[in-house]
């Protein structure tokens, strides 16, 4: 009966969610005149969430916290936004017993966990501290334990730098549709059955680790029901309605963020399978538009609502408060069909129901393929909101297939397919300085690096310098790796990701992702040295401490080979270097060229380079260009970024891009066809990803002066990889946006 | 300073214990004249500890038992056998705050623990509850998480039983010595040394793994300098006189005995090397031979106090609350010198001067080339007290050199050198009863086994047995050894024993012990349905229940070798099965034959068998003889175990003979000689083992019925590996004990 009128027989006999999206779904070819506004309970509810935001704000970012609770999947009795007012919200359940509630996650690390308490004036339960440090290791002291002196040295000097050895690692995303199109009964007898194949009997290691994390998994899905109870609902069977699709589907994630703080807790991709369940329910007649709206605004709602409990030093790197629910829409099948659905509009019409907001990370999965109504609807909101993200359905599909999730910013994993070990950055701007210095870190005067003989020239030679760049990269990308080895291995141990791994096939597939932070300073670093003359300016001490160009160089972001064709090689020559090594459980590794916002605190951290960048600037996000870089327009700027082939970087090539609204047009009309144009063709060259910001640099430089304008209030801008409120921002990162390019120009 | 007199160099420079021993030690040949009584002190306190265990044995078993506190090296203050009396105790530090009480210890199964509390009246602890179930996940529990149907099926049919899966799987002996000899704060140097030392940077999983490990034993080192310092002593060095070296000591294995709660915690091999401090202090003329005794008695009289809370499961199997403080004396040097030291005297005649006991362990380390005085002196001791065991130092040695340590009761491991995983028994018995019935059990009615073709004869065919009972037995030693794989990495994750493993070497000999219950059994229904005409009985259902023999057949125990080879090739078939099979940590796999006093238990769950031993029966003992078989006197017995080779069952090899005193000789001098001889022939032939009772079945009986007499109070047997008080075990196991038999001639 739950399945009435669905088509396909594959997915009813085992769990494929893909296979059930394939037989039912259908496309949407028209515009977005069919969307509804926000509901009287929408408006109701908003309203009040933005009053708790605002009194968060007003608090210093942290509205409550639990001290006394460990966070759990029935940690918990039920809460809503309202309490007495729960008839309003069409899909329930809340992290803690308050909304934007923080919970208390001790298992990555119990100093992370106590000083997040501290920070925002709350005393950590003495009993949980004994519990931690007494009886219970956590992850981050269990890293601690096994780190070389090498490893902490590395980490300590920030070449290796954002690692996840203290909170959850995140960028796992668990099939939550799984649990809306089968129950969670059928997923525990699918699970139990993998249990009884695992292993043929003989108790190797792996196997006997894998049958542990099966017990686990069964244990999360019978919790997962007794949470949905609590709620009033009996999550054992499929979803018979769409508000039960929506609420079981949200049911599965919040069993995720209540026993994980990974620094990204992604959503996944839901609005094509959603949009099924709605159209069943419109088509009979039970469900008006106006509540389909409601159903995805209230769910949406709950995405925006999720908060973890954060340190000083966290915010730093990644700042606004983000938690990367990151949620996609639009994609192409492989047989060539767009899979955009009415429900793929809904979400983004979100953005104009609720306004601009930064979480759900909504991203779009682009392809120029895609019915051009939709492309313009989505370039329309980018212009309103500057919220939402960019992705290359053309050249992912052919590696995800097309039912893949981004699990952070702008990484894709293949959905209840694969997880991913997440690994934070090496710092490849700093690794070029040790290899002038002999691995002595010039900042901190630590050796840090092997002592290989630093270099003795006073003008840097290419050829010699690219000798000496390679040898350090490959000390620096097996340090890397073999860290995250001991925190991947950690994190399996002590702060396994059950929830989310009980919604993922047992027999799954594991990349292994790394990341690289000062992309565009060691390009044009490398391009000065080959094409101007650079003179090595040394201290006392002997050390290379700055640099003297002589002569113009050219600068990647200029789509000039010449620079661009150095950033192929750098990506290529890293990604193999880390494929080299061995990696936990034999993961696939890949790399990234994001930072996120903390290019800020990477740049604060790496001195001088030779492309004239002065030590403890930010470094640029991500792939992007280097401020000042770019002289030729955001096409130009593009088409050099475009050309990072993405098979280097699957774990993503992050690119954010501002545009003045009059560089697009003069009217919207105008503005939302030529982004649409830009797009089109920057992802026809096989870029991978681009975030739009619209607004020109007065209005930031407004909105700092004047944070209180309530114009000003939930003000989104795109930074390299997800959205954040501008006014969330340290005055130290807003200048580090208003200093970007701003393109003025196409 | 402490080192001041000692030869030798390389110990100084590396942890090496032997070295120290084989540069220090003097080989005595003198006899016992020397020995001194017990010291005042002595007798007080032994005398406090005697009301304390009476006390004890009033109250049903225990005490006393701790339930707010998790055992730890440092969970307790400071305390001692008499409050207010301290200065008594040459030796000081108790397991928990109070003599006899017991700890409370969840690491390896909350539920163990809480039952063991409230079995004796205790009420467990609500918070701890909570810990470990909530929070901490213990072994227990892990280990069931994994277990297939299959596994829990063997156990709970007990064709695979006595599994350490719910407490410390035991067995390992920290280098005790090394806390005396180097002082902690050299053993943290070397440890530390390891650690940096431990991979070359790639971390591979067993690298991190031994990295975690290598920083928990250095965390347990800090711990036990504060546990001692909390008793006022210093034990960051090395120990400066003979009260220093056996407080020292002690104090490790008491961290041993806080943390683990293994069913053998054995002491070691101790007393040639502390002899080498007590002869120096004497020649400097700071002891006496009265202070000297009063050391060895005061450390004994600690092993004697060592306790664990127990269940009356775990009761059954291992029965009078034994704990294998196993204690080894003599043995021979490599080099051929005789390692019997005045100090071994003293260890033996700890059991004059404060009576007969089961704790320690005493194990005279035995060969025929040790000095006859000190042959004859151990003889006499078992002769007034029956609680020594012997072992085969000419058979050890080959393979664990001239400095191992008795891990359990009889099984030998290089100390300092090697750990073993501990893995209880394969029921052989039951398995040709499987065999024969195609994998069903005729108790339970289950199919345990694979399905195998049952017999289908009227009557049994030797060869067709032995083929059915080859592939029954492929698949009992396959299942055993993988239900121990899960367990031993299950207890190293859950469980692991930092503190043991701090004071053994870091690059670790691992051994993986398996044990054969039922070995006599077999060998007799073998040699009846080779030799004898064996028909099968068989129920309505078509099972095999019972069997009748026609005919008289050789059985095991009598010198005969149609029956003996039989045993020997079960022994090689079986070794051969389980070293065939994968092996957690790519530890060497070992076999045993002993049973402990689960000979009874094992034998309730054993049906009828072919050489005539009664469904529900106990089994007879290790590697015995079956009650009632041997018919041609103790030699003829020992000759027949003796046939089995030790290079076969590494891990030890049980026989327990009882004597009459008659049938050794009229007087103590004679039975001491002959009882020499006897042990000399026995062991010169390659056998492994021997308990040795001196009694006859009149005294057993008369102490079975009158337990109340003072005389029965420390009346101490040996039984299947170590000793016991006869009135600690069951009306059902004294009739076991009885029924055993007594040789009345040689």
């Amino acid at each position: 009966m739950a399945w009435e009128g669905f088509r396909g027989r594959f997915w009813k006999e085992e769990v494929n969610v893909r296979d059930f999206i394939q037989k039912n779904y259908r496309p949407y070819e028209g515009d977005e005149r069919f969307l509804a506004g926000p509901t009287a309970a929408t408006e109701e509810l908003w309203g009040e969430l933005q009053k708790l935001q605002k009194e968060e704000r007003a608090k210093g970012g942290v509205l409550d916290m639990e001290t006394e609770v460990v966070s759990g999947i029935t940690a918990y009795p039920a809460a809503y936004i309202v309490e007495g007012k729960k008839e309003l919200e069409k899909v329930v359940g809340l992290q803690t017993d308050k909304p934007l509630k923080r919970a208390f996650m001790p298992y990555g690390g119990i100093k992370m966990a106590e000083q997040a308490c501290t920070t925002y004036g709350y005393e950590p339960s003495e009993k949980l501290h004994e519990i931690f440090t007494k009886y219970h290791k956590t992850h981050n002291q269990a890293v601690f334990d096994v780190y070389t002196p090498e490893m902490k040295r590395a980490r300590h000097n920030k070449i290796i730098t954002g690692l996840p050895d203290s909170y959850g690692r995140g960028r796992i995303v668990g099939d939550y549709r799984r649990v809306a199109l089968y129950g969670i009964d059928f997923l525990i007898a699918k699970k139990e059955e993998d249990f009884a194949n695992c292993g043929d009997g003989t108790m190797f290691d792996d196997v006997i680790r894998q049958r542990e994390e099966l017990a686990e998994q069964l244990r999360s899905l019978k919790e997962m029901k007794e949470m949905a109870a609590s709620y009033g609902f009996d999550i054992s069977g499929p979803a018979k309605n769409a508000r039960e699709a929506v609420q079981w589907l949200y049911f599965g994630y919040l069993a995720a963020i209540r026993t994980q703080n990974g620094a990204a807790m992604s959503v996944g991709r839901v609005s094509t399978f959603l949009d099924i369940y709605l159209e069943r329910d419109l088509e009979n007649g039970i469900l008006t538009e106006a509540e389909a709206q409601e159903l995805v605004d209230h769910f949406v709602m709950k995405c925006r609502m999720v908060k973890f409990a954060r340190v000083p030093s966290y915010n730093q790197l990644f700042s606004g408060d983000p938690v990367w629910a990151t949620l996609e829409v639009a994609g192409m099948s492989m047989d060539g069909r767009s899979m955009v659905t009415k429900t793929d509009y809904r979400f983004l019409h979100t953005l104009e129901n609720m306004g601009p907001s930064p979480e759900p990370n909504l991203t779009v999965l682009y392809s120029s393929r895609l019915p051009r109504a939709f492309k313009e609807y989505a370039a329309a909101i980018s212009v309103r909101t500057s919220s939402i993200q960019y992705e290359n359905d053309d050249v992912m599909m052919p590696v995800w297939g097309d039912d893949y999730s981004i699990c952070c910013c702008v990484s894709a994993t293949q959905t209840g397919k694969e997880m991913q070990f997440f690994g934070a950055r090496a710092n490849l701007a700093k690794c070029l300085l040790y290899a002038l210095n002999g691995g002595r870190d010039a900042k901190t005067r630590e050796q840090v690096g092997p002592e290989y003989t630093p270099y003795v020239g006073e003008y840097l030679e290419y050829d010699e310098v690219i000798r000496k760049y390679d040898r350090m990269m490959d000390w620096l990308a097996r340090l890397y790796v073999n860290t995250l080895n001991a925190i991947q291995y950690m994190h399996d141990k002590y702060y396994y990701e059950a929830a989310e791994m009980a919604l993922i096939d047992t027999e799954v597939r594991r990349t292994f992702a790394t990341g690289i932070a000062g992309f565009s300073h060691v390009v044009d670093s490398l391009s000065a040295i080959r094409y101007a003359r650079v003179k090595a300016v040394r201290d006392e001490e002997g050390l290379i401490v700055d640099y003297e160009v002589e002569g113009d160089f050219p600068r990647y972001g200029n789509d000039d080979d010449r620079a661009d064709d150095i950033a192929v090689w750098l990506l290529k020559t890293f990604l193999e270097k880390i494929k080299k090594c061995h990696t936990y459980r034999n993961s696939e590794a890949t790399t990234s060229i994001l930072t996120i916002t903390s290019n800020v605190v990477y740049g604060k951290a790496t001195g001088n380079m030779p492309d004239g960048r002065k030590a403890g600037e930010p470094l640029a996000p991500g792939a992007n260009p280097s401020y000042g870089a770019e002289q030729n327009g955001l096409l130009a700027s593009l088409n050099s970024v475009a050309k990072l082939p993405y098979e280097y970087a699957l774990d993503g090539i992050s690119n954010t891009q501002t545009i003045n609204p009059g560089a697009l047009g003069h009217s919207e009309e105008e503005q939302k066809k030529n982004l649409t144009a830009v797009l089109d063709g920057y992802f026809d060259q096989g870029a991978h990803h681009l975030n739009v910001n619209v607004f020109g640099r007065e209005k930031l430089i407004d909105a700092m002066e004047h944070p209180e304008k309530e114009e000003y209030a939930n003000f989104t801008i795109r930074v390299s990889g997800y959205a954040v409120k501008f006014i969330d921002l340290t005055r130290e990162q807003q200048m580090d946006v208003i200093a970007r390019t701003c393109h003025d120009h196409m």
